[in-house]
């Protein structure tokens, strides 16, 4: 497996592995690498000859005050892990790599990023959605892979792969959970283990609200109110959001009468976790 | 000559050229060609084994009140122009084509954009940029050529390639002019014959000040002025801007002591030319 800390380098291997035929994924990564993101890996593995991941924790993403500092890091772990499941390529740049001096241009979005993750954490999805072209322009991949934990992530760099015709499939992998429910995060290292146990509330919350439909009921305030009641039962969990949003423009819903994404953050701590599942009628 | 009105057609035959091992270059155009288009085209023609021109005037980088409608148009007479240098396909797409319902996205910059052209047309760059990339994902290009008359826009491009990473290398090449220097624009056409020739005034201004820097004058002011003082003796001449400024960064220059960009844009009735010039010292 190579390790790419240039974008020459990386650019270059995979145009010559392009250049005789082989089709390119991608799977950018934060690191710190879970089985969400092996997932994802395993995934371009099987419909791609050639497989890329990058690790970046991209400062463009963290607000002030965010967890950009500590966000977890482990090289050698990442290392490992990606070559278990034979990835060809780790792009590991440096910030400055990425952004030089100088650097001075954005990808922003109109709508699908002023709510949820976007009102809580302002400028997040632009530096979501500029990275993003960064690394699609530097490995030009065929597909690139994304979990659906990051709901509104995938909605938003699927509009802009649309809108700015990138040549990019976006390939959409289910979220990843431990046996408890908790989606696989790399920030689930953070919880102590008190808070560990008290986030399994989020994936109950969720099959809660899933159950509910399944058994009839379409009232969004109603099901907003069962799950909110249900996290706001564990005393370490702090509410973010808890919202109902249709899976396309994210606009609200007030009932339930199409596929409806449910998607939650929520803080134990220091510690804000997301979810999501998407309610079928 | 190819005319390809869908984005999946150009793109089609640039990967089916490029496969065959071939150097795309492109030029993007809003059509109405004039001699400074078919130079850009006549150098993509040298450099490169296949060149693709597009046609397409970008409703995003025009203002409320500006010339969209009015804009001169005329395909036929493109098409037997772009012919007559040997280009080989024309990218001819519709507005709905570009911008279907929905879209959402918008490449921008930080600095470069909000003086010069910037300011008089808020809005105008970012509507560059994101037709720009849009353009560029479509086609691919090794290369694509702007003309150094529009040399904001050559900047703000070339910035916007470099932050992004995009895999295209941008050429400039030299403003046509015609015989009295005036330089080429589309926007030439909307001129009545008296504003015609009082149009010259501009390249005799620009001239006149590398004469004075020649000469040995270093001061901005004094460089500004003797400008405007041209310009404004003109009665038709309505000026929009005259400023130097720093040909990298755009910031504004009191002392001529290293490359200064002359730029102007100045309004004869309804009609707003632009022009510019390098000092050198």
């Amino acid at each position: 497996m190579l390790i790419c800390r240039r974008i020459s380098e990386v650019r270059e291997l995979v145009r010559t592995e392009r250049g005789t035929g082989k089709i390119i994924g991608f799977v950018p990564t934060m690191g710190y690498l879970h089985q969400g993101h092996l997932q994802l890996m395993r995934e371009a593995k099987k419909d791609c000859d050639m497989v890329v991941i990058s690790i970046f924790v991209n400062p463009a993403q963290f607000g002030p005050g965010e967890d950009l500092e500590r966000y977890p890091r482990d090289f050698e772990r990442d290392h490992a892990l990606a070559a278990e499941v034979d990835v060809d390529a780790i792009f590991y740049p440096s910030v400055e790599e990425m952004y030089p001096p100088g650097f001075n241009t954005n990808v922003d979005l109109n709508s699908l990023t002023g709510c949820l993750c976007g009102k809580s954490r302002p400028g997040h999805f632009r530096g979501v959605a500029t990275v993003v072209t960064k690394l699609f322009n530097i490995v030009l991949p065929d597909r690139a892979y994304f979990g659906q934990k990051d709901a509104q992530q995938v909605l938003v760099i699927r509009r802009m792969a649309e809108d700015l015709n990138m040549p990019v499939e976006i390939v959409t992998v289910p979220t990843v959970r431990e046996e408890d429910g908790l989606a696989m995060s790399s920030r689930n290292v953070y919880l102590t283990p008190e808070q560990r146990r008290s986030a399994a509330v989020l994936f109950e919350s969720l099959k809660a609200a899933e159950k509910a439909v399944e058994q009839g009921e379409r009232d969004a305030g109603t099901i907003l109110q069962l799950v909110r009641d249900m996290i706001s039962s564990v005393p370490e969990a702090g509410i973010d959001y808890v919202e109902l949003r249709n899976i396309s423009d994210l606009n609200p819903v007030e009932v339930i009468d199409c596929p409806v994404l449910l998607a939650l953050a929520v803080r134990f701590g220091q510690t804000r976790l997301i979810d999501n599942t998407v309610l079928e009628v």
